[in-house]
Formats: structure tokens, sequence, C-alpha cells
């Protein structure tokens, strides 16, 4: 193996530590409002984690748990109170939800300057026009990994493989705001390998596992791999990382690369919103 | 020669048309709110352009022109009057205001739901997140090009050369929702030459007069240049015709390519905010 692995793991404790420097610093303690539906388990660890980690960071913790069977009115009120809180500096809503809620309406109600996920269409927008705002989670962790490997973004051929709202689309345009030339690709990209062979950065985040290998990577390149799945032999990303990291010159784990990440930037979002954007 | 010209002039004479049935078609007219602040010789000529071709195509003129000297509160609450009056389907901001105004908070007024330019936040949002909105107007109308000279985006190359929030930015969003793998380039971009040659379907909104020329084409590539600039000889665009015509498969001309298709594709966003998104 040739590649730098890059420690998310490492990365994001360092992220928290900061984050928590900084909310002692701030007159008033900051209060995320995490809002988990119903008994999923995945979702309550998820949860779970999050609220741990924020009051590590000095944060109030402001969890609302509401039963399985709440209604879209009802849920829609709870949502409206957390928005009208001064006590609330952000709001996550914890997906997905029950099958008879409709998620877009309600995140529609989070304001834009309490969407410590980055979710809402007003974030999408500020973040297209360039404008200050909160972003979503993934993508700007991915940030702060090409930060830490040390890449020079300004100039360099990025590509970015998976057009979702949560991580492809916005890490296309931080990218960009960071003077990389960004290419999107996805599931009807005629030869993937050949156009992730350009890419100095590659970032993943397709959603099927061991999709990229080596024979999509350019040599030195850095690699980011965003996905996560359970596997016969425990968890594995979209990319094939041993024989990945013979070529590339750095590249995350999984786990431990980009999965730390996500929280860690939350919690620097909940922290950005105390301060005001 | 051997490219096939677009012929921009043709096809916004066309979508004006189509526009004009669907007003006919309508319960209610609906109202185009042109604001024009001050009296910048360009910005009345562009003004009384849209007015006339909103009046062709049978919708209700409700211009407004409010003296260049305006505060800030007073052309604020004019626009919030626009937006709270049912008979105003539409409200465009004319660009650029007199120096005193700041531009952004006064689009920030605009709802979304009848911003016919598709500048606001939710609409730039709205787009990225693949949601019914308006678009901006140039982009779509590059769309609409596309579709006229038959070409299929799905799995196509298409690379954007510029990433303004007025064209570049929201053109790559529309091509990739299309399907097309999508580059975005710039003036960081190292070897735009090399990029651009990838392209199946090449967009320049760089700003720059005959910035790409026939070694940035791939040959039977489509060239569409949105540029328009006043030179020695007349307007020209960001891409130096005559030479890429000799390589491009088809490309639109300057003048009577792009320009014709802004006007037509507000007042189909007009029509689609009477409608409903």
């Amino acid at each position: 193996m040739t590649a730098r692995i890059i420690d998310g793991k490492a990365v994001a404790a360092r992220v928290r530590a900061e984050v928590a420097r900084d909310v002692a610093a701030l007159d008033r303690v900051p209060g995320l409002a995490t809002l988990l539906v119903g008994d999923d388990p995945a979702s309550a660890i998820y949860v779970r984690n999050k609220r741990r980690l924020c009051v590590e960071a000095g944060m109030a913790d402001l969890h609302r748990h509401l039963p399985g069977d709440v209604s879209q009115a009802e849920l829609a009120a709870v949502i409206d109170e957390l928005a009208a809180d001064p006590d609330v500096t952000g709001i996550l809503l914890q997906l997905p939800l029950p099958g008879h809620l409709d998620a877009a309406p309600l995140i529609a109600r989070i304001p834009a300057d309490k969407d410590v996920d980055g979710l809402t269409e007003v974030s999408a927008g500020r973040l297209a026009l360039g404008r200050p705002g909160l972003r979503p989670c993934t993508p700007s962790g991915v940030m702060v990994l090409l930060d830490e490997a040390g890449v020079d973004l300004a100039g360099a051929e990025a590509v970015v493989v998976g057009r979702s709202d949560l991580v492809g689309k916005p890490q296309g345009a931080l990218l960009l705001a960071r003077n990389a030339t960004v290419t999107t690709c996805h599931s009807r990209t005629r030869d993937l390998a050949a156009v992730c062979r350009r890419a100095d950065v590659l970032v993943v985040a397709a959603g099927r596992p061991g999709l990229i290998g080596a024979d999509a990577v350019k040599p030195g390149a850095v690699v980011i791999d965003v996905g996560i799945h359970r596997g016969e032999h425990g968890l594995v990303g979209d990319v094939r990382t041993a024989e990945v990291a013979e070529v590339a010159g750095a590249i995350t784990p999984v786990p431990g690369g980009v999965g730390p990440m996500t929280i860690a930037m939350l919690l620097r979002n909940t922290v950005t919103a105390a301060k005001g954007l």
C-alpha cells in the first residue's frame, strides 16, 4: 500500500475540540434540538450519538422524542415551537420519518438560520449562490478532510461520483467555491472509470459498495469514500480500498474516514448558528 | 463552415407563441410587474422590450417606474405591495440598481412563487434540490435551444465555462437534472481548452470576448455561446464563431442565439407562476 490514510476519527475529534473551545468562549450556551419520531433503532442510535457529543462539546441537549403515530400537524407545531424558541440554536429532524409523515414540508418549517443539517431550500440556495449559510454536514466534513490532507483545490480537477441532495450536489458546490474544476458523475455517466481517472480529487458518494476500483484512479489522487455498507466481512465503502490504496496518494478508510466527520460538522454548524451566519 | 446554426430568434418566437396560447387558455390574465429604478438607458430598453413582449403574449403589463433617488425602505415597500397583490403573477426587479441601493435584501422580499427571474435563494435552492420552481431565464433558454437542436443529454459530457449565479451555476444544475455528466470550468481551470475538448455539449458563459476557439471544441460538439459584447465590428460572443463553426456540429450565433431566449423564458416563467408551480 502506498496511499496515506486520512484519519477521519482524529480529524473529527480535533473539530469537536475546536467546537468545545468556541462554545466556551460564547456568552450564551448554544442548544441543539434533535427531534426523533418513533422507535427506529438505527435512528435512535444516531440521535443518541449526536446528543452525547453535543453535551461533550458543552452545548445544551434540547432533545424531543415524539411517538411514532404523531400527526403531521402535531409535528409541524413542535417544529414551529422550536423555531420560535430563543434557547434553540439548531434544529435537527432525524430522518427517515414514519411513512405517514411528509418530510419536505416539515423541513421547510425549519428557519434557515437554525437549519444545522443544511437541508432546507434556503440553505441549498445560499450554498448555490455562495452566500453565508449552514452547509450539509457530510460534504462539509469532506472539505475539512481535504484541507487536513493538504490538498490544493484551486485549479485541481475534482470529480464527484453521485448527485444526491445530501452529498453529491452540495459537494460539487463546495468544491467549486474553492476553485476546483468540478465534474459530477452519476449512474448515467458513460465511462465512469475514464472520467474518474481525470481526478486529482475524487469524492465517491454513489451508495454502491465497491463501485470504484484502481482502474478509476489517477496515480497520486486523493480519494474520499463517502459510502458505508454492511458487507460480509464488516463495513465497506463505495471504493475498493485495498486496491485503490496501491494507486492513490491518500485515501479515507471505511469506517473511520468520512463517517465521524458528519456529527463533528453538525456541532460546528450549531456553533456557527449561535454566532450568527 | 460545417456547423448547423441554431436560430435562437426563431426558437424564441415559437416559445412566445406557445406562451400566448397558454395565456389564452387561462381563466385569469397573468400580470408581470417590471420594476425599473432610475433612468439607466440600457435598463430602460430592456424593460421596454420585456413589457412589449409581455403584452404581445396577452399578459397584463403592471410596470412600475421609481425615481433614481428612491430609498431602500420605499423600494422594499413597493416590492411587498406587489408580493401581496393577487393580480401580480411575476415580479422582475431590473438590475443593476442605483449605487445607494442594496439589491440582495430587496430580491429576498420577492416571494419564490413570483420570482420570474429565478434569482432568490429559495428559487436557487429549489433548482439545486431538483424541486419545482422558477429557473433563471438565460440557462433555461439554453436548455430549450439544446432540445431544439435535438441533443441527447442523457450521459452526454457537458462542459459549462463560467460559474456566475445567473448562468454558469444554474446551467450546471439544469444539465445535471437532464442526466448529463457535467463539468464546470472557470478562470482558475488549468487547461481550459483540454477540458472543453471533452464536451459533447459546450456552454460558454465566461463573459470574455472570443475566449473559446476551435482548439477547445471536439468535432461535432454542440456549442452554445451565452456571451455578448460590443466589438469593433459589431456584437461578438465568448466563442470565436467563424473558426469554431468549422469544427462544431451545431452552434448559436451572436446575436440571434441565446439572447432572444431570455425574455421568452421570462414570459414562460410568468405563465408557469400563473399556473402554480
